[in-house]
C-alpha cells in the first residue's frame, strides 16, 4: 500500500424529507445565492422544497446552468456574486450544478484577472479562497456532492479541464433519493456508468497489496450492477433509488483512492469527445474505458483478471480469453442500460481522432497510472472503439 | 435503508515514516501536552520519533495512561492541562491513551464540578468545547484515532462508561505501520478481534436492504481474517500490517453504520467483565459475541445466515445448522488467534454473571438493535459462554 494522506469533512445529509433541513445548515443571517439548471427540479417539488426551506434567508436565484457547465455561464454567476454581495452558494442540481457552484465559489474570489486560471494552471495557479458551499444533490452520479473536483468546459476554444481543492468542498450535501424518482432512464444510466467508471479509475491499473481498498471498490461496482437496472427498471424504489445514490457518493469521495494507484485516462480522453461532440460525460466514458482496458491489458493484467472474476465470474479460459470475456460482460453492462458504448453510435468521424491525439501531442500529457498512454496511444484507443 | 448523517472531519495521514509530519500539524506556537502509556513507545523508537518532530514546540509529557484508562488518572491529567495552560493535546498511543485524551480535551473545559458527569449522565450533559487534539497511533484496534467516542473506567465504583461528541474528534492522526512490528502477539490478535467485532455491531442485526453497507462491513472482516494471522505471523510485513491497520480504521469511523440498524450489546456486557475483572476489552468481546449470535439467533438468522455464506462458506444444512456452524467458524477464528472464548478460561465465578445482570436489571437497560435484551438475557448469554 502506498502512503497516503486523507480527509473528507463533507457533512452527508441522506434520506427521505432531508431537504426541509437545509436551512439548519445554513449559517444564519446569510446572503444565498441558489444555483439551479434547466428547471427540472421545478417540475419534481425539489424547486419549491428549497424555496420553503430558504424562506428565511435573504436570497437570489442564478438559473440555467448546462449540462457540462460553460465558463461562459460561470462567468456570469460570478459577477452577480460579486455585484451581490452574496456570502453562500446553494447548489441545487447534479454534478453539473455542483461544479460550476465550485468554480463561481473560488472565482468569486479570485485575485487575478480570470479565474479560467484555475484550469488552464492548474497544480499552478490555486484558489486561495471560496465561498462557503452547499448543495442539494438531485442526480447521483458524479460524487461531486463529497468532493473537491470540478470540471467546466469554455465554449470559445471547445477545452473541457478540470481542477480540485479543499477550498470548494460542499460544506453539507443533501442527498434524498426521492429525487431520483423523477429522473429520465438516459440520466440514471449516465448516472449509473459515471459511478461505475469513476471506481474503474481507481481500481484498474496493477495490484500494490491493498486489499480493503479493492473490496471496497468491488462493492461499489457490484452494488451498482444490482442496483442500476432496478431503478431503471422502478422509479419508484427507494431503496433502489438509495443504494444507487450513495454508491455513487462513494465513488468518488476519496476513500477507495488511498494508498493505491489512479489511472484517470478514461476521463481525459472522455472529456475531449463532449468538448467536440457534446456527447454526455458518462457516455464517453463508456466508449472510452473498453478502449483503455483492450489496449493496457498487459500493465493492467493483474487487476483486470480480479475484475473479471469477482465481478463478472470470469474464471476459465486463457489469460487473453479471459480479459477479452471481461471487457465484452463490461461492454455488455453498459449497454443493457441503454448507454451505447462505439464512436460510430455518436456519428463521431475519424478526424475527431486526429483532432483529440493532436491536442494531447501538443500538451506533451502522459495519461494512465504508469504515465505510458501519450498522443499515439490516444489514437489507438480511440480507433480501437469506431 | 435508513435515513442517516454522516461527517468525519479526521485527517488521516497514513504510512512509513508518517511521525515526522506531526511538526506541521500542531498549530505553530501551541503549547502541547504529550500523552503516552506504559512507556512501550520509549522502546519501539515512537517516542524518540515524536519528540524530534516536537522539537520547536513548548510541550510537556503525562505518562502512565493505562489499558482501560483510569478516570483517576485523566483527573491528573486534566489538573496538569489546567496548571500548565496547555491548548493541544497529543496522543500517542492505542485507543486507550486516545479515549483519555479525549476525555482530558473535554473535561479540562468543563465547568461542571466533575467531568465524569459526561459519562454518568450521557446524553443530558455533553462536552460544549474542548482542547484540540492530534494522535499518534501505534496500535490498531479500536478505531478511536477516527471517530469521537471514548470509554474510560472509574476505579473507585468499578464503572467502565463511554461517551461520544464530535467535539473531542482528533484534528488528525497519524498512522505509521511500522509501529506494529514491535507489538507483543497479545496486542495484535486483540487488535484483530476488537476490529472484527466493531464491525459485526454495526451489522450483525438485521437486513434494510443497505447492500453497500453490507459488503463494505464484509470486506474489513475479510481482510482482517487475511491479514490478522499474517500480522502474528510475520510482524515485520509492512503490507500486512497496513492493511490492518487502515482495517481497524475503517471499522470504527461512522461509515458502515451509515443507514443501517447497530447492536452494541456485545461490547456493553464485555465493559462489565472488563470492570469487574480487567479482562482485556477484545477477549471479553470475543467471549460475549458468540452469546449473543446464538441467544438472538431468530431475530439475527438472515444476517448471521448471510455472514456464515460471505465470510466462512457456509451454504449446507438447515438454518439452525448454519447458524451453529457460522458460531463455531467466529469461535475457531478468535482462538486460531490465541484467544479464549469461555469465561471459564478467564477464571470468571458464576457469581460475576450474577453482578453483572443485577447492573443492567438495576440501570434498566435494554440491548440490542430491538432493545430486547434485557438483564435476564444477558443473564442467559453469560451463562452460555461459561
Amino acid at each position: 500500500m502506498y502512503n497516503f494522506e486523507y480527509t473528507n469533512p463533507v457533512k452527508i445529509i441522506f434520506g427521505k424529507e432531508s431537504i426541509s433541513r437545509l436551512k439548519n445548515e445554513i449559517p444564519q443571517g446569510s446572503r444565498v445565492l441558489m444555483l439551479y439548471g434547466g428547471g427540472s427540479i421545478k417540475g419534481n417539488g425539489v424547486y419549491q422544497q428549497v424555496k420553503a426551506s430558504l424562506k428565511d434567508f435573504d436570497h437570489l436565484e442564478f438559473a440555467g446552468i448546462e449540462p457540462n457547465p460553460r465558463y461562459e455561464t460561470c462567468m456570469k454567476a460570478i459577477e452577480m456574486v460579486r455585484r451581490e454581495n452574496i456570502d453562500f452558494l446553494l447548489a441545487v442540481g447534479g454534478g453539473s450544478v455542483i461544479d460550476a457552484t465550485k468554480f463561481v465559489a473560488a472565482g468569486a474570489l479570485y485575485s487575478g484577472d480570470d479565474p479560467w486560471d484555475f484550469f488552464s494552471q492548474r497544480y499552478i495557479i490555486e484558489p486561495e479562497d471560496a465561498l462557503p458551499i452547499g448543495a442539494v444533490l438531485t442526480l447521483p452520479a458524479t460524487g461531486s456532492e463529497m468532493n473537491g473536483n470540478t470540471v467546466v468546459t469554455r465554449e470559445s476554444t471547445r477545452e473541457k479541464l478540470s481542477f480540485g481543492s479543499p477550498k470548494v468542498l460542499p460544506g453539507f450535501s443533501i442527498l434524498d433519493p426521492v429525487t431520483v424518482f423523477s429522473l429520465p432512464d438516459k440520466q440514471v444510466a449516465n448516472g449509473v456508468v459515471d459511478a461505475f467508471i469513476h471506481v474503474m479509475e481507481q481500481y484498474l491499473t496493477f495490484p500494490v497489496n491493498a486489499p480493503l481498498q479493492d473490496r471496497f471498490a468491488e462493492s461499489i461496482l457490484q452494488t451498482l450492477i444490482e442496483e442500476g437496472p432496478k431503478v431503471l427498471g422502478n422509479r419508484q424504489d427507494y431503496d433502489a433509488a438509495a443504494n444507487f445514490m450513495w454508491s455513487a457518493t462513494l465513488a468518488l469521495n476519496g476513500l477507495i483512492a488511498t494508498g493505491v494507484p489512479q489511472d484517470w485516462s478514461t476521463h481525459l480522453i472522455g472529456h475531449e469527445l463532449t468538448a467536440f461532440h457534446g456527447i454526455d460525460h458518462a457516455r464517453t466514458l463508456a466508449v472510452v474505458l473498453p478502449g483503455v482496458m483492450n489496449l493496457k491489458r498487459k500493465s493492467k493484467q493483474d487487476k483486470i483478471l480480479q475484475f473479471g472474476e469477482r465481478i463478472w465470474g470470469i474464471k476459465e479460459g486463457t489469460i487473453d480469453e479471459r480479459i477479452d470475456q471481461t471487457i465484452s460482460r463490461t461492454v455488455s453492462f453498459f449497454e443493457s442500460l441503454g448507454v451505447p458504448c462505439r464512436l460510430s453510435e455518436y456519428g463521431v468521424p475519424e478526424e475527431t481522432i486526429r483532432k483529440i491525439s493532436e491536442r494531447f501531442k501538443k500538451r506533451g500529457s502522459k495519461l494512465g497510472e504508469k504515465e505510458d498512454i501519450d498522443y499515439s496511444q490516444v489514437e489507438k484507443i480511440l480507433f480501437d472503439r469506431m
